[in-house]
C-alpha cells in the first residue's frame, strides 16, 4: 500500500490489485467497486432501480459493504438480520447483530433492518438443532446454511422483496466451486451462478452483486467507507474445509494473479455454453406444512430439522433419511 | 513408516495410504501395485496379454517403475528413451539416459530399449527449438511436450508396437486436470482420460497405467524394488506452474485424504456420464511432411517447429501464427 500511484489521480493508492493490474487511491476505489458493482448488477440482470432488494446481512465486511454500495447506487435496499443464536462464550450472534443495527442506524431513515430470531421463532438455536444431528461441526456448518436459505426465502417472501443480495464474494465463490470441482459434483456445479432465479411456490430470486470482487477487495472497501464491522469468522468455522479451500486457491493466486478470477469466470462462460447437460433442477413442490419450495414431497428439510416431533422420532430411531410424513404435526409458526 | 503394521501379515509396513486406508509391508505393497495396475489396464482396456507395448522412459521412478511391473505382470514391454538434450551443466539426459540403460541391462534379453536422439535426428536440442520462440520456460516445457509426443508416436509406429504407454502417476494427471479445470478449458478436459485412443493417420493408442497411484506409492515401488532412477526433476521444471498445481492440491491431500483420488475419479465418472458435449475432436489430417495425424492443414506443430525454412522465416517476421505453408521444404527426415 501506498508503493504504487493511483491509475486515476497518482495520489498513493491505498490498494494495488495485480489480477487487474489496477492500483487505486481512496476515493477512485471506493467509485471503482461501485461501478463494477453496478455493472455486474446490469449485466446478470440481477435487479431493476424499481425493484426492493431485501440484503441478507451478518454484520461482516461482505454483506455490510454490499448494503452501503446498493443505497450509494441509489437501490432501495433493506437489511435483514439472521440471530441464529451462535455463542462462541462472548455472544457471537449478539455482537454481530449490534454491527447490522448501527449501520442500520446511519442509514435510517433510508433503510431498514429487519431481525429474524431463529432461537426465539423455533424454540432452538442453530447449534441446538444441530446437535439432535450425528456429524460435528460440518453438520452444524450444513444445519445453519439450511436454516438461513429457508429463513431468508420465507422474509423475503412475507415482507414482499422480490430479491435477496447477499455479499458472497469472489473467494466465497472460488472456494465453493473449487469444492464442487475436486468431487465433480455436477448436480452442484451446474446450480452455481451469481444469478439463482425465482421458481414455483415462492422461490425468490436470490442474487451476489460481489461475486466478482476478491474478499480482500471487499474489506478494503469497508475499511475505506468507514464501515464498522465484527471481523472475527463465525467461531464454528475453524477448520473448515472452505477454509483450506480458499488458502489453496491463494497460493495458486500469488504464483499466478487472476487465478480465482480466471476460475470463476471461466466457469460460468463455460457453465452458460451448455456443459452440464441434463441436470435440469428437479420439479419444486410446496412443503405440506411451511408452504415453501422443496425438492422433496411432503415436508421440506428445514421443517424436518424443527418440528419437535420429528426430531425426537429420529432421536428415537437414529434414522437419518426422511421420517414417516404422517407423523408431522401441523403446528404454527411464528411469523416476523 | 513401521508405526503401521502390514493389513496382510502384520509385519512393519513400508508405506501408510491414508486415502485407502491401508498399510502394507514390502513385499506385499510391490504386489498391491502390480495387482492393481493389472486391474486398472483390464479395466480401461488398455491393451492385452498379446499386444506389444513401447513403454516411454525417462530415467525416472515413474516410467521405470512402470517398465518394472509390465515386465512383472508378463507383458511383452520395451522401453523407448527420447535424449531430449536436455542439459545443467552436468548433462541432465545424458545421466538420465544411464538410468533407463541400466535397468534396461538389468531385464535384457527379455525387453529392449529403443533411444531417439532429438539433437542427432533434427540438427536442434530441445531448448535450441525452443530459444526461436518467445515466452522462455514456459514456451521451453510446451516445446519439450510437442517433441515428445511426436517421437513417441513416430516410434511406436515405425516400430511397430499398437500401444505406447507413459507413467503419469495420478499427482501428474490430478495437475493437469486441476490446471485445465482453473481455466475450464472444456477442450482439455474433454479430452484427459487413462486411454487416448488410436485415431488416423498413424495416430496411436496411448495409455497411463498408473494413472491411480500417487506419486509416493510410484517412488515406494522403485525404492522397495531396488530400481535406480534419476531422482533430480528437470532443471527446467523449477517454478513450473505443475508444481504449484501440485503443491495446492497436496494441501487439500493433507486435511483431506483421497482429495487427489477423488478428483480424478469423480473427473472421470462426470466425464463418462457425458458432460462435455460438442467437444468432438476434430477430423485428423495427415502432416504434409512427416505424414503423422494433425488437426491443422499443411504441416504438424512439430513439423513446423523444426523445419529450418519456417523457422528462419518465423524469426524474420516474428510471427507467432501459421507461416506460409507454400514455403515449407520437403527435407528427408532421419528416422530411428
Amino acid at each position: 500500500m501506498g508503493v504504487h500511484r493511483c491509475r486515476k489521480c497518482a495520489a498513493d493508492s491505498v490498494i494495488n490489485m495485480p489480477q487487474h493490474k489496477l492500483a487505486l487511491c481512496g476515493e477512485h476505489f471506493l467509485a471503482w467497486v461501485e461501478k463494477s458493482t453496478f455493472d455486474f448488477i446490469h449485466k446478470h440482470r440481477m435487479f431493476e432501480p424499481e425493484d426492493r432488494v431485501l440484503v441478507a446481512v451478518s454484520g461482516g465486511k461482505d454483506s455490510l459493504s454490499l448494503w452501503a454500495i446498493l443505497l450509494k447506487l441509489g437501490f432501495h435496499a433493506d437489511g435483514l438480520y439472521i440471530d441464529l443464536g451462535i455463542d462462541d462464550g462472548c455472544g457471537y450472534s449478539k455482537r454481530s447483530v449490534d454491527y447490522a443495527r448501527k449501520f442500520a442506524q446511519s442509514v435510517s431513515p433510508a433503510a431498514e433492518l429487519h431481525v429474524v430470531d431463529v432461537g426465539a421463532l423455533y424454540g432452538k438455536t442453530v447449534a441446538e438443532l444441530a446437535a439432535r444431528r450425528a456429524g460435528g461441526r460440518k453438520k452444524l456448518c450444513s444445519v445453519c446454511g439450511l436454516v438461513k436459505r429457508h429463513e431468508m426465502n420465507r422474509a423475503a417472501r412475507e415482507l414482499g422483496y422480490p430479491v435477496l443480495a447477499t455479499g458472497h464474494n469472489l473467494d466465497d465463490e472460488a472456494a465453493v466451486l473449487f469444492g464442487n470441482t475436486l468431487r465433480w459434483e455436477v448436480e452442484y456445479l451446474v446450480r452455481q451462478a451469481p444469478v439463482l432465479p425465482s421458481g414455483e411456490h415462492g422461490l425468490m430470486k436470490r442474487v451476489k452483486p460481489l461475486a466478482r470482487f476478491y474478499e480482500r477487495e471487499t474489506a478494503a472497501y469497508a475499511i475505506v467507507s468507514n464501515i464498522d464491522y465484527i471481523e472475527e469468522e463465525c467461531p464454528f468455522s475453524k477448520g473448515a474445509t472452505s477454509i483450506r479451500l480458499k488458502e489453496s486457491l491463494n497460493s495458486m493466486e500469488i504464483g499466478s494473479p487472476g487465478t480465482k478470477l480466471n476460475f470463476y469466470f471461466s466457469f460460468l462462460r463455460a457453465r452458460k455454453s451448455g456443459i452440464f447437460p441434463g441436470c435440469e433442477r428437479p420439479a419444486l413442490k410446496a412443503c405440506e406444512k411451511c408452504g415453501q419450495a422443496t425438492a422433496i414431497p411432503g415436508l421440506c428439510a428445514f421443517c424436518r430439522l424443527t418440528d419437535p416431533e420429528i426430531a425426537s422420532g429420529r432421536e428415537n430411531d437414529g434414522q437419518e433419511g426422511l421420517p414417516g410424513l404422517e407423523n408431522a404435526s401441523e403446528t404454527d409458526i411464528s411469523r416476523l
